[in-house]
């Protein structure tokens, strides 16, 4: 497994790879890698010729009082982990090399942006963007995988994808969870233990929820009211049901959508979801409706 | 010479060329294409394997009240311009195509899109780096053409292909002028005979700047004081000095810098711009000097 460092040099080896028509994969990450990491590496491994993680605290995407300095760096056992589960390369640019004194170019992917998470983190999407346009020219991937966890991301990604041609095909994997439900992530670790233990009421609140839809209910007000009840001990950043591919809040649910929550635990903030599709309810339903009654 | 409509149809066709191992020249045009354009064909053709021409006028870069339902349209004209220099591919992708109904995803190239044509077009550039980027992910182009003659975008373009890394050469070429030094625009046909006459002050403007440039003024001021007067009788939206690649102004020339005026002639928008560099033009000097002392 090789480390690349420059832009150029990125470019010049996946153009090497494609000109021996291989498919290329990128699985993006800031590091820290944990399980959740390793599912879509190993999904990229399984499917592409050539998979490229890379590894990159971005900049753009934190806010000044943000914990950008802070972010969990473990390059090292990140780069073994990646040689372990059969990755070519990690692309590791330098926050300098990506970002010159004089750097100017932003995407914004409107709409999408702004709601859940961008409401607390007004840049934070037009850096994801932005990086996640970076890596795509210099790692020309055929696939580039994302984790479900990071909901709102995938589906700015998914768009900006489609709206600007740039003729990668997007696969977003379920959230990894530890066995008691938290919701893998690289800012876990910051949480002392009662913090964590606080912390697994977000997922308690999904899964609620999930039940709440399983069962029928369409209203999405009387949803997000039990999801913030069961989340009433953590302090809520938000917690809404929106349309999982605009990401417009809805009040009946008839499409697929969206359950997103953000909380603040101590300094630590967290967010999760998950997807529901009242098709696919119906569907699963009767189906299981003819196996018993075959 | 092919015709080619769709993005994913664009997208294949220059990977198979990519594949042979053929380098790609993109010209991006509005159609309507004059000697200026051919110039840009021309240079691609002599220096790429195979140059597409893309023929998309954008409505991203109108704003409702301008000209983009009355823009020149020739396309069959143009097709037979592109087949007799030697293009291979006309790619002409659709409006709807190209932005469909929930379409969000814009560029923005802060600092260099604000100034010039930007303070009166506040949403021209951004209109302009998202469809470029658009025509990038499709043609999949080695290097890319553009008329000096639209000096700002030149420098938002190569701005944001730096930014995002992009890969892909920017190769600007001189303005093409006609013999009395109107220089070459699709808009020009909008001129009746007596506006094209008043048309001529803009590039006797500039003519006389460079005049007083190279007689040694580094007063911007007092150049610009000139380029009005002799564009008096005609409506002046800027005139303006500022640094070629950060397109701020400067009040001494010290560094290369690119003087660049716009004025509505009646209904018609016009811009023109010289470039000017006092170390080459000291270079020259010198050289001149040597040349008669020799």
């Amino acid at each position: 497994m090789i480390v690349i460092r420059s832009q150029a040099e990125m470019r010049q080896w996946s153009r090497e790879q494609r000109a021996r028509g291989k498919t290329v994969g990128l699985v993006p990450t800031m590091g820290a890698l944990h399980a959740g990491h390793a599912s879509l590496i190993e999904a990229s491994v399984s499917r592409d010729d050539t998979t490229v993680v890379s590894i990159f605290v971005n900049p753009a995407q934190f806010a000044p009082h943000e914990d950008y300095d802070s972010y969990p760096r473990t390059f090292q056992s990140d780069c073994e982990t990646v040689e372990s589960l059969g990755g070519a390369a990690v692309y590791a640019p330098t926050a300098k090399a990506m970002y010159g004194r004089d750097y100017a170019t932003y995407i914004e992917v409107e709409r999408l942006q702004e709601g859940l998470c961008g409401g607390t983190r007004p840049h934070f999407f037009r850096g994801v963007a932005t990086v996640v346009t970076k890596l795509f020219n210099s790692v020309l991937p055929d696939r580039a995988y994302f984790g479900q966890k990071d909901g709102q991301q995938v589906a700015v990604i998914r768009r900006m994808v489609r709206d600007l041609d740039f003729g990668i095909e997007i696969v977003a994997l379920p959230t990894v969870r530890e066995k008691d439900g938290l919701a893998l992530s690289s800012r876990n670790e910051y949480l002392s233990p009662s913090e964590r233990a606080r912390a697994l009421c977000i997922s308690r609140a999904l899964f609620a929820a999930r039940d709440m839809l399983e069962a029928g209910e369409r209203d999405a007000g009387r949803i997000v009211s039990e999801v913030k009840n069961v989340m009433k001990d953590v302090e809520i950043d938000y917690a809404a049901i929106v349309d999982a591919d605009e990401l417009t809040p809805v009040e009946r649910i008839e499409g697929r959508v969206m359950l997103a929550v953000a909380a603040q635990i101590g300094n630590t903030r967290l967010i999760d979801n998950i997807q529901f599709d009242p098709q696919e309810a119906r569907a699963s339903t009767q189906e299981r409706a003819r196996s018993s009654g075959a």
